[in-house]
């Protein structure tokens, strides 16, 4: 029986699941606040087209505007200065949207400190246990973050000082860009910077470093927790907007039970 | 090595490919137009937020504005009156979204006759020839038409009779909401149903049929040619807005070779 049958059938009798790892798109979205001078994105909005009525009496639809970079979204290369030279979300390659997924827990130690970062000692403690990350892989980094979506004020987690949610530090940002051959990294967070990124140097480090060297952001993730260290198959899919720094995105994963 | 390994190794080696069904999104794609007194949609459209300037020094952003049914699309049950108690296309199972492909190719058929239409005896033969359309299959109709969706007045094909594009037959239609296994129909063309399909008793029957037995539409679709009549496996990936009647979507297909 060729592969793909094999798959079928293991879809169909549940040995492979499908998971939804996409936050659902609406008003409610949480969309990240930039402080002045910067400017900010559209939030999702949808108007009506018609409704079973006068406009169209068989059918209902309605028109959308939103941000590139709204809800669970791609960062394509060119959405930083650093990859400006690179790909545009419609030239992505396709086998790098269908791909293996490495998953990181650091929930724990996120729901201590919303301000936690990941450093390169913990991927190396993941290798130990689990062997080097597969090449070609998304590394998808679990906060716990997408437990607070539904609430964008502890989503964004703004306070006097900042906004404080969990991400990459600087020296581990240079290295998933530069020594981890990974293709992008995914987050549950509004960006995969941290909250504080603003500040660090060079500022935003995973969007500088792993978009200049031609990786993916991945946002917003959900159900990360139904994903086992290893083994996960991720389906990436963005619009292919010609021209486009990065699109919201349908993001499935299969996992083999 | 367990099945999710084995098809990374083919992705790897190439026994399995990735084919892109989507068309590429722009201002140029194409958008259904419809005759007075209905609304039509929004096209795509964009403006930029920042581009590594003042408003946004390091990084590159735009907002959006399109319709639900723009380019690659999926048309949810409920954006047509028969479907209006089904699902929104934030509500479709994942399981729906995974799933085999066949195609039936009347491309030559459609080249000689643009208002060409599907009836029920084609899918018999298609089934004389390949065997039974399996169930929880998408139904990918070729029509060549996806070699138009670089020119809107060629894909539209308007004259003053109105749009000729190929569809599916009223019989056919009913035939493969209520008889056929399918879980949708898939097309190059603007809609599902035909140009002339307005004039049809019931109008739009694709729509009607399909929508109203909680069926899926999927429409703009590229490089069908590339897939075998069975044995794809279709990976539909539209936005989960909640309430949405559709959405624009990446399409994806695994083909072993
Ligand atoms: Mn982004
Ligand atoms: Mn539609």
């Amino acid at each position: 029986m060729s592969l793909l049958q094999q798959l079928v059938d293991s879809l169909s009798g549940g040995s492979v699941e499908v998971i939804d790892l996409t936050s659902p798109l609406s008003e409610n979205t949480p969309v990240i606040q930039l402080p002045p001078p910067f400017a900010n994105t559209q939030s999702f909005t949808r108007r009506v087209v018609s409704r079973y009525d006068d406009k169209g009496p068989a059918w209902f639809w309605h028109d959308l505007s939103l941000g590139e970079h709204v809800g669970t979204h791609f960062d394509a290369p060119i959405h930083w200065i650093t990859g400006k030279d690179g790909l545009d979300v419609s030239q992505v390659p396709v086998h790098h949207l269908v791909a293996p997924a490495v998953v990181i827990d650091k929930s724990k130690e996120c729901a201590e400190n919303p301000d936690f970062l990941l450093e390169v000692e913990h991927i190396q403690q993941w290798q130990q246990e689990h062997g080097p990350i597969p090449r070609g892989s998304w590394l998808l980094f679990r906060t716990g973050w997408d437990a607070r979506a539904g609430d964008p004020k502890a989503f964004l987690n703004v306070d006097e000082s900042g906004s404080h949610t969990p991400g990459v530090s600087v020296e581990c940002a240079k290295w998933l860009a530069e020594e981890v051959p990974i293709v992008g990294i995914g987050v549950e967070t509004v960006g995969t910077d941290a909250g504080l990124a603003g500040s660090f140097d060079p500022p935003f480090p995973c969007h500088a470093f792993l978009l200049g060297a031609g990786k993916y952001g991945l946002t917003q993730l959900a159900n990360l927790s139904k994903l086992p260290p290893k083994g996960a198959l991720l389906i990436v899919a963005p619009l292919p907007i010609v021209g486009g720094t990065g699109s919201p995105a349908r993001v499935l994963a299969l996992v083999e039970r």
